[in-house]
């Protein structure tokens, strides 16, 4: 039976190094991330792995949006599937917008006065919103009205991405580097009122179908499936269900903070997902109970150095 | 100031007297579930209020599928706001199948090899979804071609209910009732995966749109408007952003164990919602931390209660 | 293999009635519920059973005193475990102070400025310690000084609940009904303070030794033993270790909102336990996840309810 | 307002690093880190500090103990307060016993048959326990009658601390290092249980008065307070206790997963602690949410680095 290693830090330690520290201590949440690493690291480097990222929770407003971005770039994420939160996030600060620190204390009746919706202690400028109708509105009325009578989700996000001219965005990274990003239930979210009102007046057609066309495509022609799953919620799931045709991914890590006694999905351990038939039996996966906002960069950095390392040996 | 009123217990006093001592507590959960109380109260008996009922998280495989159909039959909840998988969830029983009670110790393999999907302790047997498959391509191909066409999630949905010979499905009392049940994400679930294999060789488009259609409509036409909202998710958002073009609703009242720090939505306080224009300034609300599968009826007893014993002092 | 029962509920129904309605779904935290009943009821019923109260967390201040009392009352309860708080807040109400319902928004510098504690949203005024030290000192000053000189924490809490005049007071009602109260790091509290303070001056020697003497014996020499833990904390772990000596207890419930993950006594599960000798391999016992201030008067209504119910068909 | 800035990261950087990308990022739980990190800083580099490092929940066992023992040897930290339990993991560590890493799936009662005790997925074998009470007893046995008379805890503590050969102990280290170690309900504990049985049939009388007034001269000579609370339960209060004579703490970081919600004082917001006058109105103190296992080190190593960075830029 192995032992509990104390873990060893000292100053000026790479993230790499205290990880493997957590990962010999090998128990609780240090076992937890250390494992997590591992399954990571071998999702990024086995060129068999279609690699979905699925996001819940504040991802770009709570500051990882440019891990989102590298690793979109470095075509370690085949696909994401994200609530439209996430998206409307990215957009925002595509069009220029800025996420704010809230300050203290918080009163929700002023900040309504002042135009500020909140995240937790994140600000948003209601006016961002505004330059973001005026956007979609414009890139509706650019796509030729053939595609507007029958479009996914994936490919109007695609569309969107396409136009933007930040290169710290998602969705303009994405769309160069042929990642689709699937929303299930866009239009619930501030874009997907855009599209609606703009519905109103003009020919718009979203048909979810198409994108589980496009969805069940990717993972069924995979040789292997893994999953990053930041939150839980409908993202989640539809990884998940996504899966279900091939018998299971190969691979998962969840981090979350949802707890497993209510019941929901969102809290519910991975292991249950072998049972549906969600997750291989021999899939290798664990779940990572924390805060996404900052376990996934310090997973993330942690893989990252630990494949540059194995580049190193090899060379 | 007011103070904290010891609780005072006795053998066979009613949940509502229950519950009338924790009001008079005031403080902490038992606070929390009186003000839950009266405001579930003031939803149900002022008559200008259109009352949503948001669903994520077990609600049927928990055990709740009598309290919300019985809900919908006294005509105190005007629309419903779900996962796609409590309406699964519902038709697994409408079918004739039942959830199970799990045993202990769990091992997801061996229940795989049986056939038996696991929800923490509840267990689900797949032939249960062959049946469902079969179901829906039957109620599908009766649809005429037209509606296949181009179909609201809430009219399919509307559609099955009334096929149902089940009394206790929630599907059957709301097409009944004329209750819309809104299911914004509903491809991703099993129910889902069925349309899209009918979709494969049939026609079918499903246009959320339509959706949207109905609920603002259904939002915007209501003097009031208020929400129990059992966990978070798609379902919590969607009906807060429903109320986003009247200013936001008059009354909420949210049971989760999902906790604000990690900033998700599900977690959020309530109070952000104002800041948001999802719930007034004047509006009341209480966020109750704690399970859905207890509170829940326990909440909507003494609700009841109150409501009977209010009819009595008024004759 | 039990199905999972729909819950039914009704207005006016009992406590008990819908405790059974959880019972009988069987399945998540209504499951849990249904247990924590009947494991209850037989420690209550069964008259081998030696039951320990654990208090942790806000009992007296939450609104339990008077749910509490009336156990010592009944006899259902034979000693108490808890933490120094409790203790105190109890006399802060024997004195004729009271835990006043907090208003919002909270400023705790401010709350500072006017003498007064926060406990979430309970206010307790200052002023009630200077007059829980003048008590303290009274009570110290009239005990023979031969006692001061070596007495166990029970004696001297004991020796308090003799000269207060209050009936509502658990001191008062355990020390009529020798119930003896342990509190393993008492001078860790208001009233421990008041204990230094007056040792800095006065003869007071404190000896834990003798509360272990007394533990043990009361658990030594019971036929069986029970344990109600309400929260997590030292008092879980004391009495735990109580039983350590008889192989362990023969049922427990603990009411936790504390997670397992991070590897503390207070979220662990009780199955732990078992490995430790603790409890009994054979032992009956439950963890229920939520807030003790509401699930603790839910069940021990409910099971005096049961306990009545059953006294009738017998007679 | 100051801007959410999006996180950067690369293969390789430091510890150091990372937690100022998340200082940078400011928000939710990375905000909270990058303020942690601030705070102790501080209280590490300000020579009119005194630190008081907080252990509830399994330090020693989950992986802290080097971590910790590097504190004490480089004199960052003056006094600690603990729960017994880590006391005796670091005892069975320098004892030569070891704990063990779990193995899946988990059966207590076979554990219990093995003699092995769990703690989540990590394992203790008895057989340390009774190579423990040898080794307590014979350090009693060498302890002089007169001082067996009257003994505080962390006398006790620092007596067996002298004893121990091994240099990875905190016991060893703290007695070297004159760190008092204050245990609050220390007979609550393993060895807590030796002491009790050594006391049945030889003199030993542990005096919690004594540690009182240590902790209290500590607190009250001390220019600046601080401190670091690893979970919660007695040593939080305890260390804020220990502070209420001087008006409060300077400075607090608090690692927890507990919930504020049910009132409990292990997951109340440091922000309480002001109206208490356990902290300060001019305190820095920051409450974070996560797991004490692997946020500790993260925070300590990156403080280590920031101390050692800004002596580079000083020399």
């Amino acid at each position: 039976m192995a032992y509990v290693q104390q873990m060893k830090i000292k100053p000026r330690m790479t993230v790499g190094e205290l990880l493997e520290e957590m990962d010999k201590c090998g128990v609780l949440g240090a076992g937890k991330l250390g494992s997590g690493a591992k399954i990571i690291f071998n999702m990024f480097t086995d060129p068999g792995f279609t690699v979905f990222l699925s996001l819940a929770g504040p991802a770009v407003a709570g500051g990882l949006r440019l891990v989102i971005r590298d690793l979109v770039e470095m075509n370690y994420v085949d696909a994401i599937i994200t609530t439209g939160a996430n998206i409307v996030h990215d957009l925002v600060e595509a069009l220029g917008y800025r996420h704010l620190k809230g300050t203290s204390p918080v009163n929700d009746v002023k900040l309504r006065g002042k135009g500020i919706g909140r995240i937790g202690d994140i600000y948003v400028e209601q006016k961002a919103f505004e330059a973001l109708e005026k956007s979609a509105y414009r890139i509706l009325d650019e796509l030729p009205e053939r595609r507007r009578e029958r479009i996914a989700v994936y490919e109007l996000v695609e569309e969107i991405g396409k136009k933007l001219k930040d290169s710290n965005s998602i969705l303009a990274k994405a769309a160069e580097h042929n990642v689709k990003i699937f929303s299930p239930a866009f239009l619930d979210s501030m874009i997907g009122l855009n599209l609606w009102t703009y519905g109103q007046i003009n020919k718009l057609r979203v048909d979810p179908m198409l994108d589980m066309n496009k969805l069940m495509e990717i993972a069924m022609e995979a040789k292997k499936t893994g999953a990053i799953i930041l939150g839980g919620g409908v993202p989640k799931h539809h990884v998940l269900v996504a899966n279900i045709l091939r018998e299971g991914m190969d691979a998962a890590v969840q981090i979350t903070m949802d707890r497993p006694e209510p019941g929901g999905l969102s809290g519910a351990p991975l292991e249950e997902a072998i049972s549906w038939r969600k997750i291989r039996e021999t899939g290798q996966f664990v779940t990572i109970t924390g805060d996404m906002v900052t376990y996934f960069p310090l997973l993330i950095t942690a893989v990252l150095e630990k494949i540059e390392k194995s580049k190193d040996k090899r060379s």
